[in-house]
């Protein structure tokens, strides 16, 4: 149905990318899963009719939930296997234990060729080491980040690495750079994308090495990309920058403490507001605004964390999400299959200087690590 | 008038916490200065009856400005110098040129014993670079650690190092989770704080080498602190943890994107406020409501940067500051100045294995780095 390729190939959906999608869901992966799972490709289903999907998981669990949702019908279809990957395994024993898995088909099936894109709610860690065996690092780059849509005062923003690497050099943050651009530009539809990496502002510090190095290369490698320097972390959301590069740690910090600020301040809100009966007169009436807002911020509608540098699409969707959260991960698959940001990655990397790496070995000791 | 000591002396603090305080204030530092900086002492010279302030910086410039507050009549004394440090300098510029300026000038009065504590909106890496010339590392302290108070949905937290230092090893994260714990203890006046290493806890990480390693070495070493184990970006404001360790490179990107966070969020309340007469009507009655919501989370109330780690108390505010923030931060000085936090730390120490530190030597090598 859809070409197949070998894994070195680069990202098929260049090949298809006019061809109605066929998206692979892990049907077994998250906390609520399968559940919320069928409920977000029912909601998607709406929006996308020319897609299809392609089910790993428990035939006997799936049937009955799909069942219930006739715009799945005809759309989805079940690829049985009763082993899945625990939400609290290590990703070394899942990696083991995992060939044959919900998990593990729904990436095979992408490489395969069968499907254009895999999105999982279940086990980052699993995931992200599945996804390094079963597809492998796209040419040029050394490890795959995860990438985050944020909102911004203007938009919004992509921010990577959310946390698959713990350290990054100089020209890793380099790749993320010129990842998130092309993301950004086909996905975003941003069509010169502001790139900038992430630092310390403060005029004692000019932040790490690493990351000075990282802007000497964009300057001075040629890469086509519009570089706005070094971005302090108040200005992730400033709508002045379009794509954030960072090492793993910090953007999974950066990402939580967002996270527990909006969770800290509307918390105080409800309090303050339900402070007495005028301010809560005066609460519903700003209802309608307040909701606005909510919904503005709300993590589920930028649930989607895409995995950047893989040969293959790979969406990984919040493990504790609903159904709506779960059809934005997959509303941005289809949105991937459908772009050519491979071919603006490659583009770019060939500009860089050195070294000329080809996909990496599926090392068990690297995806382990 | 107070006791005299050496660079190498202890805290002084503890010689003089029965005392009234003696505050240094660096007049000239800040983009407001010198006018916030003496409101600032305005508005704490009303609630510290017992505080007086040594003011250094240009006489004919503060003599009239100190003349509108009779409330620092006889309570502040000039200190005439026209030489004071740019807010834009370098560190190591700064440091060659600020001998007998406002800055330097204050803290050579905290280490000569006139006053307990130096206060200065100045900038930053010169602030800290002249600290550790001036008043020297408290023994057992590698390097010093800026610390702020963050708040939390219980109350409050400290969380270090800002800034001070881009790379932390486990023994600086070590000694900066003691330093805050003391901290939290003597300022904040918890008995007991629980204390987290600020790390990624997805799954598939345990984060990074040197932070698994500070934990050992807690675990390990008998320190006398709470250890809570690893926080996560999101858990800094639960209330959870009361101290909250980590290198300044991250420290500083946690700071500055939860003001991004809390300043997007606002901005859109804003908006969303004012979408439609119902709801511009509805936020005029929730009006209290958002403003006390407002002071709590205002950043100038915790706005003091205490340096941590040094023979003497700075207190750094923040160089945009108004009055209100300038007088936070001379109220966090005084509140150290009574403390006696240096003994705490100085316990602590003494429980780590391995090195046995004494003071480090001024060298321009490492203050320049």
């Amino acid at each position: 149905m859809v070409g197949r390729h070998g894994p070195r190939a680069p990202h098929q959906t260049r090949l298809t990318m006019n061809h109605k999608p066929v998206i692979s869901v892990d049907a077994m992966g998250g906390d609520n899963a399968p559940g919320i799972v069928i409920e977000g490709l029912a909601l998607t289903a709406r929006h996308a009719a020319d897609t299809r999907f392609l089910l790993h998981g428990d035939e006997a669990q799936l049937t009955p939930l799909i069942g219930r949702f006739p715009v799945l019908s005809g759309r989805a279809e079940i690829r049985h296997t009763d082993k899945s990957v625990t939400m609290d395994a290590k990703p070394s024993q899942a990696l083991r234990a995992s060939r044959g898995s919900s998990m593990w088909n729904a990436l095979e099936s992408v490489r395969s060729g069968e499907s254009h894109a895999a999105v999982s709610a279940g086990n980052t860690g699993a995931l992200m080491a599945i996804s390094k065996i079963v597809l492998r690092t796209f040419a040029g780059i050394h490890r795959p980040a995860i990438a985050a849509t944020w909102p911004t005062a203007t938009g919004k923003a992509v921010v990577l690495d959310m946390g698959a690497n713990v350290e990054a050099g100089a020209r890793q943050l380099v790749e993320f750079a010129i990842m998130g651009e092309a993301f950004a530009r086909a996905v975003h539809g941003k069509p010169r994308p502001v790139v900038g990496l992430l630092n310390i502002g403060s005029e004692e510090l000019k932040g790490r090495d690493e990351i000075r190095e990282a802007a000497r290369l964009i300057r001075e490698s040629g890469v086509d990309i519009a570089f706005g320097g070094f971005v302090e972390g108040n200005d992730i959301f400033s709508g002045k920058f379009d794509v954030v590069a960072t090492d793993g740690f910090t953007g999974n910090v950066a990402l939580k403490t967002a996270e527990g600020t909006a969770k800290l301040i509307s918390g105080a809100l409800k309090e303050a507001l339900s402070a007495s009966l005028r301010t809560k007169f005066g609460a519903l009436l700003a209802m309608p605004a307040l909701k606005s807002l909510r919904d503005k911020l709300d993590p589920r509608t930028g649930n989607g964390g895409v995995f950047l540098g893989l040969s293959g699409v790979v969406v990984k969707s919040h493990g504790g999400t609903d159904g709506l959260g779960f059809s934005t991960a997959v509303r941005l698959a289809i949105d991937m299959s459908r772009s050519d940001f491979s071919q603006e990655i490659a583009r770019n990397l060939a500009r860089l200087p050195g070294e000329h790496i080809t996909a990496m070995p599926a090392e068990a000791a690297d995806v382990l690590s």
